[in-house]
């Protein structure tokens, strides 16, 4: 098999398993124990040297990095649309927002979740929190999707991210946030992704 | 003019600039001037609520994120070769790399320049600062450039970005990434955006 997602459900990678459903292509997810310490055998210190879910082996290519792998994979199988082709008018505002989890949300959180306060707005990458959420929620407000009419990989991210911070309390639980992973957890690729997490899980 | 880049020479759009030379298109630099506030102008505010260089309009895209702005430019010209082609065995560490730099090297750095230190190393989105750097470095000390035998936009963003925190004292100058900072500094494009730049300062 071509595609081997190194993958827990309770981790980064979580979202990777739903866009590889979306996508509807053949791979396998193996289950690191992060609990064990898996991720600091040499095997997988060969893959990726940080030791971090999510890892994708795609044939030779090894892909690492939440954002890169949804990058990789949208463009990699085209005939899903889940991502605007190179010379779309859309691709840039995708890039910005799939990047922009990476470069803004995530430091936001990881602060957040320290219980430590952003530097001051103008050093800080993402400002700060309420600015940085702000932005993302209204683009999301125009919806339905990040990208307006058409769903596309950087929802796979947002749906995912959003969940799991407002579950964990770290973002506000707003109409427009709810509504918001309302929608994207209705699809069928996120719900056959809970499922065949629960079976990787159970058979573990 | 098609392209826009709100920049600044002494901000994260400093690489953006380079890029534009290594790509040779027109585009305008517009001067952001940051010490008298002009990134909190409405009119700026529009384009980007979190008030951030680099800022690119593309047409009627409007592209944030320094990773974001470096992905759109190198794929919408591709006759300067400056990214792996979709498809290409190589894309996906491009990616990578790329996106390491939002998702592990940034973080680092504001936590190094902040004097505070990481979450515990498997909460922490970029392990640790020694490990975050290894990665890297071990990249291009393979070399002569990130992607090995080819020049990418992975370069013209770490040659900048190690180029300004090894001078910031973030991050040490070893054998490797000196070296490396001079093959990128001794490239063309990377001369003429300085000297661009210093003319940009000195009509201000
Ligand atoms: N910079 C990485 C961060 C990935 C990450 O921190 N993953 C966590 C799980 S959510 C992990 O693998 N932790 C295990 C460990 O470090 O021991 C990315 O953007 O993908
Ligand atoms: N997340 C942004 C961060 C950009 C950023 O923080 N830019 C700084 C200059 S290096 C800025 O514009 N600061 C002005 C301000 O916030 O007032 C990115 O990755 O591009």
């Amino acid at each position: 098999m071509a595609l081997t997602l190194y993958h827990h459900p309770h981790s980064r990678s979580a979202g990777i398993r739903v866009m590889l459903e979306e996508l509807g292509v053949d791979y396998e997810a193996k289950l690191v124990d992060l609990q064990a310490g898996e991720q600091r055998r040499p095997e997988f210190l060969a893959l990726n040297p940080l030791g971090k879910l999510p890892t994708l082996v795609d044939g030779d290519t090894v892909v690492t990095e939440q954002v890169a792998v949804y990058l990789h994979l949208a463009d990699r199988f085209p005939e899903a649309g889940l991502a605007p082709a190179i010379g779309d008018p859309e691709r840039g505002s995708y890039l910005r927002w799939l990047v922009y989890y990476a470069s803004c949300f995530e430091p936001a959180v990881v602060d957040r979740s320290l219980k430590r306060g952003p530097a001051e707005p103008s050093v800080s990458p993402y400002r700060d929190f309420d600015s940085m959420l702000g932005a993302i929620e209204a683009q999301i407000e125009r919806g339905p999707w990040v990208l307006g009419e058409r769903f596309s990989a950087a929802d796979v991210l947002w749906g995912t991210a959003l969940n799991w911070t407002t579950q964990f309390g770290l973002v506000p639980e707003t109409p427009v946030i709810k509504d918001y992973i309302q929608r994207t957890q209705a699809r069928p690729a996120f719900q056959r992704a809970k499922e065949l997490d629960a079976a990787l899980l159970a058979a573990a």
